[in-house]
């Protein structure tokens, strides 16, 4: 279906701007299909994952969180970045995350989606799963040092109103509520 | 709900790294509720939208482009960066998008959701419509010089095939698709 060679973009010089711990940004001058010119602005990441996961009540698992690129603090289902040792196997990297910033360990997680979350400037894919037969941890794994988290359970009603009242307000957890609602409505 | 002052995180010196046409980025020596230091890398870019729309014979449609962080050819909604003029009113860039890009125009523009695509890192929000009651344009405005892109239009069964074959993969476009199986089991 997809013919690569009419839409490529070949590029024909790129320019280091920033390595980070995070991101890495580079500048591409490119030639377009038609042999023209374009500026390519791109940041690389390592991609992360996204776990959606209910408590004892049916209620969704949320981290409220500072996000300091939007000076606010909101809600999202847990989450982290792929740690590169787990690059095959991002459903471990998951299993941490859930733990480190709920407490609850899951029997298992199930892979829901993986979606590229700004694919114009950004390469980072956000792999997303669903942890089933969680059991609260006596001990949990520490939280990440420069984080702090405070852990909410959401009802399907709760939630909805999140979104509206703009708490909830990014990609991966309206994703989740989707998916939640669409899975009360089999 | 969410009280900012044990959460907030300032900025105790700003790195500027890059002033681009999308993105600039900037790396933020942050203060951390607790006293410690902690660096934060930001990309800040003006934002978006994403329009859902569909055929005369209720199909989706997407615009086929090649992504060059991605490196492939991806299908997905008719999407756009705000034009600094409309900062105010996203839905007259996505009323323009969905031309460019598609050859037809909406009769209105209903607002479905704003999400942050990466709110670690990034400040993107992204702005999300469906077109209503769509008519073929004769003359569409033209498409931007350095974008190539082809029309698609898939059925539901189509498109969640595409998004199992990761044709269709990323957050926007799988969110239309995700409200269409919403639409059509209320």
């Amino acid at each position: 279906m997809l013919e690569y060679n009419q839409f490529e973009e070949t590029t024909i010089h790129r320019n280091e701007i920033y390595k980070g711990a995070i991101i890495d940004v580079a500048v591409d001058d490119v030639r377009l299909p038609d042999g023209n010119i374009a500026k390519r602005e791109l940041v690389f990441h390592q991609g992360g994952v996204g776990i959606v996961a209910f408590d004892e009540k049916d209620r969704l698992l949320l981290v409220k969180q500072f996000r300091k690129p939007l000076e606010k603090v909101i809600l999202e289902i847990p989450a982290g970045k792929i740690d590169p040792q787990d690059k095959q196997q991002p459903e471990i990297t998951a299993a941490r995350e859930l733990e480190e910033e709920t407490g609850y360990r899951a029997e298992k997680m199930i892979h829901l989606t993986s979606m590229y979350l700004s694919p114009g400037f950004a390469n980072e894919l956000l792999h997303i799963y669903h942890g089933m037969n969680l059991t609260r941890v006596e001990h949990p794994l520490a939280q990440d040092e420069d984080e702090v988290l405070e852990l909410y359970a959401l009802t399907l009603e709760e939630a909805k109103q999140a979104i509206a009242d703009q708490v909830i307000c990014d990609a991966k957890t309206i994703y989740a509520i989707q998916y939640w609602e669409l899975m009360n409505r089999k």
